[in-house]
């Protein structure tokens, strides 16, 4: 009898699917670092492979770089008798792309969309993939028997199964990921090219707007390189419709710094609307369920213990804290807390706040 | 003898003001919605001006289309000695832009880098300046007199003195605030213009990253309206240098999806370095601090108190804890809370979280 699962590659990604799976699962468990094999087998990810063991599903869970490669070897190897990867851009790896080398039937990609910003089987998760979607590419080649057998791991995972095909998949990533990762890296690259003004450093005028607006931009470069090139054909055309966009509201602005009308100012305007409109679509948790969600601001000192302490209240009430976040701008020895609370839970919460003497907003 | 201060406008600034020296000095409160001084009264930034008495100090906190009129006003009532304002653009409001109707040699303008999402003075509070730069654009005509009772405030308030030239001034929070927020809403445009590829929708699959970069898309457009073409010309150049850089990556990027070779993804790699390097300049905290706290993640579940314990556990170690993020995916019933600690404290927090049964990364 063959094993349930071969995941080859136990990074992040692959020692995750290892841990969500490990307890109802036997799972084999290869790299070509015995390192990281070893670090997710003692992690509880699985059990090392043996170089010879066949399993029913294969994941291939490396680099962009070396996804190709390895999965070919693998169906040379004859290691299962399904394959799945789980790789950021998929239209890549589909027949129409790579006519030859790979056995379409068996293969059926996905992409898990999740992930840390710090990489490796140290940073594996067993909860990873809960609750988030995992989207799976067939192609026109792949049988329903590759499809359910991924599908079904998705869901041992406790992802969220989509189907697309790899083309949708690769459009919808390229805006939600891609795009902004540029336009981080965009942003904050210009960081360097303009020097300081006088005797301002420009930089150590910097608030909140600025870190949320370029954290990303300290990802990997090499890592992204590949990600973007890959998906090159999507990505460009929307980089290219954000250059022009920002041309636009350029000239614009431009145009008002020389006294220009109402025309200029209007684009000025309509960007920014379109901007909230845009921002009203990105969810704070799937299914629209933000409606429902409402922050609640707490103003603490900066010692041991005030964060601890605000949460005990909320805890004592009961409430769940769906988000938090520590407003306090650099510098400043005091902030506020804002917790994103579930409407029905704000006037509990409140209260018990209240009761043990935080200053909170909104007020009753 | 003559008051303190008077503040115009009993807005979040111009109530904090208030708040923040209303202790030691004598404070004038008023603003044309006489609710809005009712509020910054109760809140105890001040005492109502009875329409007469005098003041050593004005500072006019009102919105940028009212700024020039209130001042003028100001000084023909010759309200006081000095003069100031807190405009978040500071040459419009010089004397080789308008030579005429104000007093110039009584006046320093200023702009404390604080602020809030929120508005009004129920969001006012009396550390907003505490750490925070505050910088000082005065004339060529404006006294030394006029600059130091500025100052005086600026120290009453807690905040970091800076002085700069009105032009300074404009090019650096063109570059760190005016710029993050077009590249922001620009962004988030996009996420509208776009229709959902097939059966998925894009703002579905968002993460982490897509929810900090247009985060600020929020904001509220006829302000930044005003921010914007205010300083349209220190903007205007940097939204262009911004478009230029786009337009450069979108074509490298079409190259690679037509085969392109190396020198075009030289080009994508290159602009992921710079981010990485720009980014490597905006800090934590100001004065370079950042070197010195680290991150420390725990994981927990998504029950009411869980982060409060963690929270106890630090505390309990007498960690200071500088920052923290939930960073659970949307849909995730579990995650993981960054800690930002100081890197001396790194031992003792992971000790004692570990003590309390956490699971702590980095492993010790």
């Amino acid at each position: 009898m063959s094993v349930d699962l071969h995941v080859i590659g136990t990074g992040l990604i692959g020692t995750s699917i290892g841990l969500a799976v490990a307890d109802a699962w036997d799972v084999l468990l290869s790299d070509r670092s015995p390192s990281a094999v070893d670090v997710a087998v003692a992690r509880g990810a699985g059990r090392p492979w043996d170089g010879r063991e066949k399993a029913r599903l294969v994941v291939v869970a490396v680099p962009p770089a070396a996804l190709r490669a390895t999965l070919e070897s693998a169906q040379r190897a004859d290691l299962a008798t399904t394959y799945s990867h789980v790789s950021s851009v998929q239209s890549r790896l589909q027949p129409q792309v790579q006519p030859s080398g790979l056995q379409w039937s068996t293969l059926c990609g996905g992409h898990p969309l999740a992930g840390k910003e710090r990489s490796g089987p140290h940073a594996a998760a067993a909860d990873l993939f809960v609750g988030r979607p995992w989207v799976l590419c067939p192609s026109a080649h792949t049988t329903q028997t590759a499809v359910r057998e991924v599908h079904r791991l998705v869901l041992a995972c406790g992802g969220q199964p989509l189907t697309a095909t790899a083309e949708e998949h690769d459009a919808a990533v390229a805006l939600v990921s891609h795009l902004p990762q540029v336009a981080a890296s965009a942003v904050a690259a210009l960081l360097v090219r303009t020097s300081p003004s006088g005797g301002l450093a420009p930089a150590g005028l910097a608030g909140p707007g600025l870190q949320d607006t370029t954290r990303i931009a300290a990802s990997n470069p090499e890592l992204w390189l590949d990600v973007l090139t890959q998906n090159a054909a999507h990505v460009a055309p929307l980089v290219q419709a954000l250059a022009a966009d920002l041309a636009q509201l350029a000239q614009a602005l431009a145009e008002t710094a020389q006294g220009g009308g109402p025309a200029a100012r209007e684009v000025v305007l309509d960007l920014l609307r379109r901007g909230n409109a845009g921002r009203s679509l990105v969810p704070f948790k799937p299914g629209g369920a933000d409606r429902d969600l409402v922050l609640l601001s707490v103003s603490i000192s900066d010692h041991p213990g005030q964060l601890a302490a605000v949460l005990n209240s909320a805890a004592s009430a009961a409430v769940n804290v769906e988000d938090v976040r520590l407003e306090h701008l650099p510098g400043r020895p005091r902030g506020v807390v804002a917790l994103l609370v579930r409407s029905q839970d704000l006037p509990a919460a409140g209260a018990a706040l209240r009761a043990d003497g935080w200053l909170v907003e909104p007020a009753p």
